[in-house]
């Protein structure tokens, strides 16, 4: 949808193909991803169905699919930095916070882990936003592996563009040091591997 | 994808809106079919995570989305009638025969009923494209609710120009048999509305 021709260093899917083989492909992949959900063993059946439930919310009106209609009718609006992170919540947190939280359902987590994990996801799903929003600005197109300076250049509301560079690099070092303290509050024994995960979600160059 | 301005005698959701918001809204629709099949209470949840496969197995890659795809790559090339049969098992006929399956899985019905309602459902599936097809040639537009000659407009292989309006319509009773047999075969004790829904699909005029 925003017609970059790039996408890990390659062609997009719609410049190497076509554009209705680049829908179907997804539509494809997408019901691939139920599919395999609903039939492999993964957990007890009611778990199985958990993880489907939060993995369609997170994708559909009220998560990714809703994100992007609001990313397409701002193009060129001002917006509010708590228009600009409720739309940025539904199109890339909510899909990032559902992958921690569809993990969390086969351990069986307390109440107090499970709202400290949700908490962990929502943080590093809203960091990841922040972060790409300042990549676009200061990385070249070869580093990202998609066009560099592309939202600036389609008058999209960023953080960048909202906040400016500064503040934005310290939203998302707020945004890391919420989820490390939602990751304490979880009392989980072993959450090293989430930690270092927030830790590359923000330092990350590409 | 067929870029038609109609479809139940009102202007399709790209015409309304626009191509992303259409493209949106799919995406939106199709998770919120798996959101309700895996949050409500339908059966046991075993029966939940049979329907939800069933479902996406259909839409996927070999079945709707597959169909598309093939009916793409095939405008304009002469195909067979296995091919295009092929094609329309996918693009129509598996959802069809899903949606006859799904709701058999919650009456946990005996093989014999199962292989029934399955040929069932595959044969009133490819009926309902042969019938499609022959309406696209012979019904207006206003009775259609979508635009009529479209498929002969774009060059796009039927059953009507594959095989002729009559042997079509043989094609189409020999479907509905074909339907009517399968239900006989299931020895369920009541299969008078699905008798009735082949009968429907065969003799619509829109």
């Amino acid at each position: 949808m925003d017609d970059d021709v790039l996408r890990r260093g390659r062609p997009t899917c719609h410049v190497e193909f076509d554009e209705p083989t680049a829908l179907l492909v997804g539509d494809s992949l997408q019901t691939l991803a139920f599919e395999l959900l609903a039939s492999q063993p993964i957990g007890e059946p009611k778990q199985q169905l958990e993880i489907i439930a939060l993995l369609a919310h997170a994708s559909g009106s009220r998560g990714m699919a809703g994100g992007q209609a609001i990313d397409l009718a701002a193009t060129g609006q001002p917006l509010s930095e708590t228009q600009l992170q409720d739309m940025h919540r539904r199109k890339t947190g909510a899909l990032l916070q559902a992958s921690v939280l569809m993990g969390a359902v086969c351990g069986n987590p307390a109440p107090q882990a499970w709202e400290g994990l949700s908490r962990y996801g929502s943080a590093i799903g809203l960091a990841f936003q922040v972060v790409d929003d300042i990549l676009d600005v200061t990385q070249a197109s070869e580093t990202l592996g998609k066009t560099a300076g592309k939202d600036l250049d389609a008058n999209k509301p960023t953080y960048v563009s909202v906040l400016g560079l500064d503040a934005a690099r310290r939203r998302a070092a707020e945004l890391h040091e919420l989820a490390q303290t939602a990751l304490r509050d979880t009392a989980l024994p072993d959450t090293v591997a989430l930690a270092m995960l927030a830790d590359r979600v923000v330092d990350r160059e590409s």
